[in-house]
């Protein structure tokens, strides 16, 4: 059965927890978007593009919701709906991007009325969505060449279906080399502390028929010093305009190893990543989350208590180790500043 | 109160229980040779050097439990039991050094009948633990000088008291350098697949006062760049006459990682860990373990049913990555070949 990753039914936002992936398949219903808020907080939806499409989903299921007859509380209450969604998590840029195009078709509606407008926001919410699989597909198109035939891939956490509302970004790329007849192998850092490589990216491949190969991320180097990996590619949590990507913890060390292997190092990821507002990537926050992600896995303790702990969920890699990153309009390479610009024109 | 990694008492080989650590501080009491080879193989111990001491003790154990009347037989059954420890971990070295320890102590006993055989591999066992704290004290003698005040260390895995009789090499000359009175703190990686940096490593930094935070291996590139650290140490599993390094799966990805930081990397190993037989690190036996270290941490599962998983116990660091080997007869540095030789000599 095919899944959905977030999708809209019954006037409700309907999710696939991924905490409980692989093990269990079950959906998680959300009736308003204080609820919304919370999956996105507590990671039962991640990856910066699904969380973008889930929050704009929370704000149009907010906006059904308003018991409000005047169009100022409307406003009021819809800002309030908007900041909560923007205060879920720090560092993707998608959810920044998404609640803006929400906010817009708010300031661009005319006195039709607050019904006109729930549906404005409800058709704006489920236009995202189809649009970011769209976009992924395109970003697969683009990226495709980037794989040889007899290709062994290294990724690292999830940047696939389950990361966005469909297809993913550095997965959709290996699913479109895999869908034009491509023989490939993917290998997957387990992702720590939150396993999204073992749970979800191992996940997604194998029921594509993808052959897939986990390893724990301190195995990484030691698999390319091997000459067994012949490309990495990531998603992408933020991009600056001079190219410095934030994405999952331990990408960075993945393209320092790259580099020093002589491998290459892609990126993929929509418009919808990209923070032209910062010059590099030293200014993207980079969220620290609980410290028991790290000393408790699963709720077993495995640290001494009390013990320190640093738990950044992002890193940033500078643009000298990227070889390219791959988006829906083109690719850009060094300088990427130009490239970029050029992409965004 | 303190504990004991491996220790004889009541003619049995007593062992903390390291796969408890840190939740129970249990002992394990081994009756047979048997118990100390399975406990050698589940890693209850761990740790290159303590992996000898203890397959000596098992050793001494088991001749002490043969019933046999002849020297022939006695012999017959010695080999065995040999034989199993052999079998045990095929990477640490100091297993086969402290084998052929025991070994000797029969080769040269003369006509004296078994009962003074039987004292004197019982001694060589206790002669072997006892010499290994030694060892550890002295590298950490001579390695203390790279510790400068105010550092940031960065460890992996767990070289330290739990790793050896006691002391610990890595971790011993980091105690050395606290012993003096210098103000430091250690970073560790958690070590997957089996969290031996955040179960033993920051449980007995903890234990002995020295500051300690953990990160999860995927952070250590993160924070290097960030300036955060001033210099990795870690200890070794086998170490070829050119100065390549066996140790602990993920150390040769630090190393990687430091070199491209410019932060210096240290290895501190007694000589027992050598193995001059070996050219190069390639020659190296690298232990495969059961993927379920992989897919069922602690016995949850995180990944499907059934993927693939590469699961080698240790990796090769080529000496390039190196800055010193520091040993208890004196520090190694480039070129090894020749430095190690004159350790040796």
């Amino acid at each position: 059965m095919k899944y959905e990753t977030v999708t809209w039914r019954n006037d409700k936002v309907v999710m696939l927890d991924q905490r409980r992936l692989p093990t269990e398949e079950a959906y998680v219903e959300c009736d308003g978007p204080a609820q919304v808020a919370e999956a996105i907080r507590n990671m039962t939806i991640r990856g910066a593009p699904a969380i973008g499409v889930a929050a704009a989903m929370g704000i149009a299921l907010g906006a059904m919701r308003l018991r409000v007859k005047s169009k100022g509380r409307f406003r009021e209450e819809f800002e309030g709906i908007c900041r909560m969604m923007m205060e879920t998590r720090p560092t993707a840029v998608n959810l920044s991007w998404a609640v803006q195009r929400m906010k817009d078709v708010l300031s661009g509606y005319g006195e039709e009325g607050l019904d006109g407008l729930r549906r404005a926001l409800k058709s704006e919410a489920m236009a995202i969505r189809e649009a970011d699989i769209e976009v992924n597909r395109q970003m697969g198109q683009n990226g495709k060449r980037y794989i040889q035939n007899g290709s062994a891939i290294l990724t690292h956490c999830n940047a696939g279906a389950l990361a966005t509302a469909g297809y993913g970004t550095a997965l959709g790329v290996i699913r479109a080399a895999h869908e034009e007849g491509k023989d490939l192998e993917v290998y997957v850092c387990e992702t720590r502390p939150q396993f999204q490589g073992a749970r979800l990216t191992a996940w997604e491949l194998d029921r594509d028929g993808i052959l897939v190969t986990l390893i724990t991320d301190s195995m990484s180097g030691y698999l390319m010093s091997k000459g067994l990996i012949h490309l990495v590619i990531v998603g992408a949590d933020r991009i600056s305009a001079n190219g410095d990507v934030a994405n999952k913890i331990g990408t960075y060390s993945l393209a320092v190893l790259a580099k020093a292997h002589g491998i290459p190092f892609y990126v993929a990821a929509p418009l919808s990543t990209f923070d032209l507002s910062l010059g590099t990537g030293d200014e993207i926050p980079i969220e620290e989350r609980d410290t028991r992600e790290v000393t408790h896995p699963f709720g077993r303790k495995i640290a001494p208590e009390g013990v320190r702990v640093w738990n950044p969920a992002f890193d940033v890699t500078p643009h000298e180790y990227v070889t390219a990153i791959i988006t829906e309009r083109g690719v850009a390479q060094e300088p990427f500043a130009t490239s970029l610009r050029g992409l965004f024109s």
